[in-house]
């Protein structure tokens, strides 16, 4: 049967489902360019609007995939990746990677750079001095048998219906319709070849999904795609209200991460790297206990590998910003509210993000959050330090934080850090 | 306030309301290129999807308009108009605009091509030889002037952000949403400057809505566009499951049309010309009868002087196809269907109409409509002719035709012609 565009987008608007032959087609037509970017973007909208179902967004999902490249990673280890929404101060990757492969998986973790309020695991690896990023398919295999971890740039032949979907949604307002989500974010990771794949679907301010309905609904999805595929998969729905760890920024992140690797660090950064570790093994059917090889200093071995393989060197000085100033507390009292957004726009502010693709970030820049809600603080005391190379960033920044800094506010019982687990 | 496309196409797919800023600005930005095509199709089908309410598509017909000229008529006689949404066998244009002028007003009737199923007025009357539908804005008023009527084609000045717009609805599936169908038809037609504006809405198989609910919410729709823009306007409801008079085509229609001005011609076809006529000229606030004028052979005459003013030869022998076949009843009975979407598709097959832009049409092709349901036929009887010039569109139009012909069905009662008056 031969389809057109129009027939495509007249079904989905009238609210009919897409037939597997529509899905196939017209995936296959936008890549090759014979479906034009204004008829994607009126389907996209009807999509947004009248939704996809199960089937249909796992269809969608074999579609993308099928518009490109599936790596084929033969490694002897059983591989298991991680996926995380996106979050402030989300450095789990980097801990996590070098953890999980400590205890016997293969971790190839493909990853992005960050865009607005949230880092991109990338660009904070970039801050360790002579490490690389770009990886072939022959070094990233080279490395998961060698070291175990591999932490990289995606390769571009993956999923390309994905990247330019992805590209016309962020300028059509179709961003956010959970089974264009899901099926993007499940596109790559299925063509990235691992056999297992946790998802860590963030909730909160900080987050994309701002709130547990939608958050959950997105994970369902997550899982319901994997299923479809044969992957193991599982997700976790997890707090976004407030950053994790202290560090929000590139360089200070990488720094938090290695202090996790050591058996120290932030006890929120911890408790979620060991929760997800454990959730990875269990798919790829390791039973090693991840807090106990953490503690072993054998994480640390294996991320010291990591970088080196990758031309970085673990034991180089991190690079510092230039500027740093303090916020304090205006007054007595207890510690309400330290809103996740609000510190992350400050961080992007000060330069550890990018406003567009082909920004710089800056490796020294961002914001350390000296005080965890719930504690007390007295009037004068530092409550987070600002740290950039562009000190005329400071004013923006410190306007922003103060609007999500809650001194005395209403105290609300913080919710556990892992909300739910969702499996396959 | 600045504004962006994702803003306002979030916006209306979040089911708000757009701000006059908003309309103003995507229109002008859309008409500039500021705003890309696959942005304004995700916003038509966020329109499509949740609708426009009365003032934002007054608003948005508003800034249509603005995109370009607006016509100044200058002529003494009050000006009125009239716009049909398109039928099959509606010539009524042709018949109607000399009669108005010679009761009195002045018709300025900027009129389109077909494409489709649906004939145009300018192709029915390039079936007269001589007759150049091209007039300058200078050539319009002069004709209003001297003969009170002008039939030709709209100037390229007028809403160009409609044209853009409307192009760009076809490919995309985002055609049918009644707001963008009201705010394209009203931009054109208020910008052609008349002060008084007479719709036929019509309704059924061979129409554009083909529900009575959807052309009464049309309807409504253009009436309170031009009620905002300080326009007298009324919308008749009318009947469009069997095709208007016999004749449907070009040359075909414009003979049927002259009969109908010399006194004669199919009482369907008088009626709804008297009836259009009678709304025109109370809108004008010109209290003469059309019925007597049309007897009178007045307009006739201006019919004539309209013809000639542009080039054509009312006298002339019209164009006639090179070959006919006729359509015979397969038994004894009564004739209960004629469908008029399968009598207009017979005829673009036979090629009066046109599949894309750019093709020509035959004047001398279309079909003629024999009997009338409810009339008794006997086998053998023609029911309708069929004219082409080319012989190999006979059968696919038969077959068209036929699946439109219903012998001894069920007897439903034919509605009324004028089915309902909505006014402004």
């Amino acid at each position: 049967m031969s389809h057109t565009a129009v027939d495509v987008i007249r079904a989905k608007r009238d609210g009919l489902r897409l037939t597997d032959g529509q899905v196939d087609w017209v995936v296959d037509a936008y890549t090759r360019g014979e479906v034009a970017d204004e008829q994607m973007s009126a389907l996209a909208m009807a999509i947004f609007l009248n939704g996809m179902d199960a089937a249909e967004t796992a269809r969608w999902t074999r579609a993308m995939i099928a518009s490109g490249d599936v790596l084929d990673l033969r490694v002897d280890r059983p591989t298991v990746d991680k996926h995380s929404t996106g979050g402030v101060g989300d450095k789990i990757t980097l801990p996590l990677a070098p953890l999980v492969a400590a205890c016997g998986a293969a971790v190839p973790q493909l990853s992005g750079r960050g865009l607005g309020h949230t880092g991109g695991t990338l660009d904070k690896l970039e801050s360790i001095p002579g490490w690389r990023a770009q990886l072939s398919l022959d070094e990233i295999t080279a490395q998961l048998g060698s070291v175990g971890a591999v932490v990289c740039a995606a390769t571009t032949g993956l999923a390309p219906a994905d990247r330019k979907l992805y590209a016309l949604r962020d300028v059509t307002g179709t961003v956010e319709a959970i089974p264009l989500i899901a099926s993007s974010i499940m596109s790559k990771k299925i063509a990235e070849g691992a056999d297992a794949l946790v998802l860590d679907v963030k909730v909160g301010s900080g987050a994309f999904m701002k709130t547990e309905e939608r958050a959950r609904a997105l994970a369902r999805a997550l899982v319901d795609i994997g299923v479809d595929h044969g992957r193991k998969v599982t997700a976790l729905l997890t707090d976004m209200s407030v950053p994790l760890g202290a560090a929000v920024g590139n360089a200070i992140e990488v720094a938090e991460s290695v202090d996790v690797l050591r058996g120290g660090g932030p006890e929120d950064v911890v408790e979620l790297t060991v929760a997800l570790a454990r959730e990875m093994l269990a798919l790829a059917g390791i039973d090693v206990d991840p807090a106990r090889v953490l503690a072993s200093g054998e994480a640390y071995e294996t991320w010291a590998r990591m970088i080196r393989a990758q031309g970085g060197d673990p034991e180089a000085e991190l690079p510092v910003a230039k500027h740093t100033r303090v916020l304090e507390a205006a007054e007595d009292g207890v510690l309400t509210g330290l809103d996740a957004y609000a510190v992350g726009v400050a961080a992007w502010r000060l330069g550890a993000g990018r406003a567009r693709k082909e920004d710089p970030v800056q490796a020294g820049a961002g914001v350390r959050c000296l005080v965890k809600p719930g504690a007390a603080v007295s009037a004068g005391q530092p409550i987070a330090e600002l740290y950039t190379d562009t000190p005329e960033a400071f004013d923006a920044a410190f306007e922003t934080l103060r609007g999500g800094v809650e001194l005395n506010g209403e105290v609300t019982e913080r919710s556990a850090l892992v909300i739910d687990t969702i499996r396959g």
